[in-house]
């Protein structure tokens, strides 16, 4: 049964990012992965759980990752710079799964809340203490809400959903060079300095 | 009848943003204004044709307005600026409005394609150019990929839909200067300086 079930959930996947979590169907699921429909409901309750099992495992390994890395050592510009690449390198790892989790978030955690272990405020609180934790210390710099910086960067990070191809123009570690450069020379106490004199 | 329209237009707005657009339906929206399903369908065509007509104009506003700043005068920092603050400002003057584009963007763009005069490439183009003029005139660094940073940007912005709540902690106009302060800073050429430094 193991591995019918990760065939259907990649077929799943797969179906969902061609053609969206809410125009796809069981049917097409089913046909993807050869299936008659009925037997595809004996691994599977449901389309809502489809998606849960598309992406459970690459959300928690995420989660796991960049909770190791807070809680670790290093200055917080090395957490950031790892956290951002982590935090890509699951979109391309995981293409097109995690593509279908950012897109359909909201809609997966209203109707499977008691399923999901995984929350995105968690996952914010996380990025929230390594800033915090930073502009403490003095790597980075205080002026600014860190709770607005925490959203700045998810926000650019998770945007990827729209306009990342795999095999595209820029690969995915030329991509969090750039996020990771914008961010810590942003964020940098020179720059604080900077923007002092010039106000 | 163009009274009545804008009530549908505002009452469609609402009730997009508390279901969702997909779990919406027309019946909740002849609800929401105090009509009988069927008397709103003399009024409009079908859930996608309101949802268009919920974001049409302010997008169109806030198009417009980055057309004005990208060809007008000023330095590309002032340009970004600017733009930055336009962008979320429409957020929040047309609360709830834009976020349900954000939200349903790839939906709405399928459906209605023949309809919608403004495509997401041009707006992409337009921050993509003040940046490229911005490094030509040595204004901002040129060692970043202005596509990736263009998608930082707007990434940053556009996932406001998640979080912004009116009323919130933080004004629109604390956001903006956060995230014009983060971006500048990071794409100035001190940064470029510096990184090429502790590189």
């Amino acid at each position: 049964m193991g591995n019918r079930q990760t065939d259907i959930i990649r077929a799943a996947a797969k179906v969902f990012k061609a053609k969206g979590y809410h125009a796809a169907t069981i049917q097409d699921i089913a046909d993807e992965v050869g299936l008659l429909k009925g037997s595809l409901y004996h691994y599977v309750a449901s389309k809502d759980e489809l998606l849960y099992l598309v992406v459970k495992d690459p959300i928690r390994r995420v989660y796991r990752r960049l909770e190791k890395i807070a809680d670790g050592k290093g200055s917080a510009r090395e957490k950031i710079t790892r956290a951002i690449a982590v935090h890509l390198e699951a979109f391309d790892a995981h293409y097109p799964h995690l593509f279908v989790y950012v897109r359909e978030m909201e809609n997966l955690h209203a109707r499977l809340k008691d399923k999901i272990a995984e929350s995105p405020k968690h996952y914010e609180r996380l990025w929230h203490r390594i800033l915090r934790e930073g502009m403490k210390a003095g790597e980075l710099r205080d002026d600014l809400d860190p709770k607005a910086v925490t959203f700045g960067i998810l926000g650019a990070l998770n945007w990827m959903y729209k306009w990342y191809e795999q095999n595209g123009r820029l690969s995915i570690r030329e991509v969090a060079a750039v996020f990771a450069r914008t961010f810590l020379d942003g964020l940098s106490m020179a720059a604080a300095r900077s923007s002092a004199k010039g106000a």
